[in-house]
């Protein structure tokens, strides 16, 4: 079982917190992904265990950061020596989430503070919304585990992303 | 490989909801539970992932329900014919949950409705508060789905335990 | 919170095992599925926790359900009254798994018993084959819980992938 | 939200491998953990579903490391500086684990090599065998990632370990 250093080894964090080079344009839809709803995730009840939609909020709001940012947590952490440690975590469950229907989820950016950054996500079936939770996570050097506001690249697409998300949410 | 039918049956649920044949009195502590946080717990920032920590709050609810009215999900389900289905789950997270020391988790009862129940969870590590954690969930009768006022003995537990669970909380 | 019977009604079981409408023919490739893989699967050692391997195993070979037979485990089981349980899960880890980038998994027939039946799966990241599985379920009457032959027309289905899957497992 | 670098900081390893100050003589009972199986590790045919097997099979060998050689993976990894990255995992199941009873594991040390451990672990549920599973681990430099003789000290546990664990395993 040969690995290479680099996969593998658990090495220190970047000396310093890397912004992106540069911001960029995105006049996108709001992120969306889409999730396979597996016997697994389902209870006796026969319906996804509650614990399984934090899980895939989180996993959504992953996917916004590759999308609006450009890397997930582990390049975030790792590479930029940014974290972005949770401060809350709300969820509303409506109906319920089955293996009957793929599970879409919808990604918000409902507030952008100095460092902090909060989402909404929506979760749909059939065009039935299954679930709604918001979040905030602060953004720290992951070194010194300090709050530091979002670099100024990063905040510039996270604005851009924020006008370009669409009316629906700009109500709530 | 042979399995009883007993244990491996997918069988329909009980024609009638069952509530516990009596009431009891238990002038006990407050729930609490105790859980090792082990390596798969926790993420490359080497603290427990966001996930698990809804994880955790509703294993630490379901140990409540086996505690106070002597039956966990399975059995209140499949056995008693009353889904408790959540209708929300709120978290504040104060301070990262690591391996170091073991989780330690407390529950209230913060809400009693004619046909729900919420809940409020504090999650300790060597006496340091990492999490908060409310919950709702809606009685149910398991079969039709419908909301179900709280069964009469049932009822009376849970009364009597949130009449046992320490002035800490009352001020809630 | 409205529900539909529907989606969250426990249910019992179809009265009689059924097997597909009629066999198809597809020349079809391997199935193969493509993970993201974040953040929250990863351990402190910043590759992902083994217990993670199995899952993503599991969540493949279902995947080949639905791409050879048509249907998920929820449907095999609820709908057409068929049970998959496990009887062995084997793994060997080569190198480690890591978000750097996606994880690509292929899944073969390796063995086609009366009532059993047997995968392979493949796991790389960047061409570089990270883990192997193979696994072993057997096909039951999901009310009786007791083994039945493989039903015809998704025996038929299986056959075909079988003889599509390429030769690189033919050797196997 | 505060935290402690200590806590919280993403630091670099131990520059050196840091084995146990001295062996031990245990004349134990093999290692035994019980687990309360939960709802949420149910699936819809009402049993634990295949993937949580695994888990806690891995969650029983951390349990034994703690048992020991005195620290789990956490502490091996991070202040030791030793790796133990799994090779192999292979599970039989041969009974259906339910919430209906405790899930009992013990833990056997199968083989002690120079550089490697395997284990061998059995689940019983009402003293039904309901699985085993037998890993294999590697020990590595947790910086460079390769493979190291195990330290002295926990050569001498681990073998007093093998000594006490009974006759029923040594047949193996």
């Amino acid at each position: 079982m040969t690995k290479s250093a680099d996969s593998r080894g658990i090495k220190s964090l970047p000396e310093q917190m890397r912004d992106l080079d540069q911001p960029f344009d995105h006049n996108l839809e709001p992120y969306r992904c889409r999730v396979r709803v597996g016997w697994g995730d389902c209870d006796p009840a026969r319906i996804a265990y509650t614990a399984r939609i934090p899980e895939w909020v989180l996993d959504a709001i992953e996917g916004w950061y590759v999308y609006c940012l450009c890397s997930g947590w582990y390049e975030m952490n790792l590479e930029r020596g940014i974290g972005t440690p949770f401060v809350s975590l709300n969820c509303d469950f409506f109906s319920p989430v089955t293996p009957r229907h793929p599970l879409e989820m919808a990604v918000y950016v409902s507030r952008l503070g100095r460092a902090s950054l909060s989402h909404h996500v929506d979760g749909y079936q059939d065009d039935v919304l299954c679930f709604t939770a918001s979040t905030t996570a602060s953004f720290v050097d992951a070194s010194a585990m300090k709050a530091v506001p979002i670099p100024a690249n990063m905040r510039s697409n996270i604005e851009n992303y924020e006008r370009n998300q669409g009316c629906e949410f700009a109500e709530k």
